[in-house]
């Protein structure tokens, strides 16, 4: 849908850097005002809830610096160019948790924060995870702890804000809802 | 928590703009390596769910430039300086709905994009509103379009793709779990 379509007047890339880029464009408003939209590249990225023969679910213990602290939040990481999100989810569980997956089934996809980023986040489910003997490492740039919790565990987390990031939350919401949807 | 912790080596401010900010910063990492993150900052949203008497879910169409197209979205904006997140919900239900509401309750608040981003959205839910006869307009580079679905309609515009953000995502999600609950 284009309604209330912002044109582009002019586009100032101010920053490319590794992972995201930054451009400023000059749009015309539906008035006929113009204005400026702070804009952020990115190229997405997947995020998997797994879930162990146990029933519980496989979270990382990770250092965001953008919050200046640790929080837990389910496997996740950004596409490289050309590859397709399913693998891409594959790859990240591997590297994070040592888990691969038989069946990596697509759930949903959103974006993050439309305001002022395009970065889509596809999230899978993986409900029938094992074990590797040598799985790949995460990047070098990457320290993760491997966490297997509950869904009265998770939920405590989102509690006591050791979980509080938006996939992760929308995962747990999801598993509580399949719960009820069991019940029934 | 600190775990992993990334410590500042420097920091350079790329960008300075009118909602976000871009810096880049060298950190050393937990094997003594060193690395670089590209951060954003954000001051941090609101977002609402808002149900009419009737039960529907009030909710915006609107263009988003990073996304070059419009979608639907629940009523949502960024803090202002110094202003607190319960009077924001207001102000932009007020301002994009012309709906006001006697209890804004705060449900749960999340980071969006942890792995760039420090934006931070807290999400409120109104049950009690009504329409306000002289509302405040909308900022005036800002064009939305009020809808007002059931939730059926609103799990189907998920499924069309008309609905694809992660805060409106979650709030379904979150009145559906309601539902169930409440036919328990």
């Amino acid at each position: 849908m284009k309604k209330f379509e912002e044109k582009t007047l002019n586009s100032e890339k101010i920053y490319k850097g590794k992972i995201i880029d930054l451009q400023v464009d000059e749009v015309s408003l539906p008035n006929g005002k113009t204005s400026k939209r702070e804009l952020i590249r990115h190229p997405g990225a997947v995020a998997v809830i797994a879930l162990t023969p146990e029933g519980k679910i496989v979270m990382v213990e990770q250092y965001r610096k953008a919050l200046e602290q640790s929080i837990v939040e389910i496997p996740a990481g950004k596409l490289e160019q050309g590859e397709e999100p399913a693998k891409t989810a594959e790859r990240e569980l591997e590297e994070e948790t040592g888990y691969a997956c038989r069946d990596m089934k697509p759930l949903i996809s959103f974006y993050t924060s439309p305001g002022f980023a395009d970065e889509l986040v596809h999230l899978f489910i993986a409900e029938d995870i094992y074990k590797l003997e040598n799985a790949s490492p995460p990047d070098e740039d990457e320290f993760v702890e491997l966490l297997e919790v509950s869904l009265e565990e998770a939920q405590k987390m989102i509690e006591e804000k050791r979980i509080f990031d938006a996939k992760t939350a929308y995962a747990v919401q999801y598993l509580q809802l399949k719960e009820r949807l069991k019940e029934k």
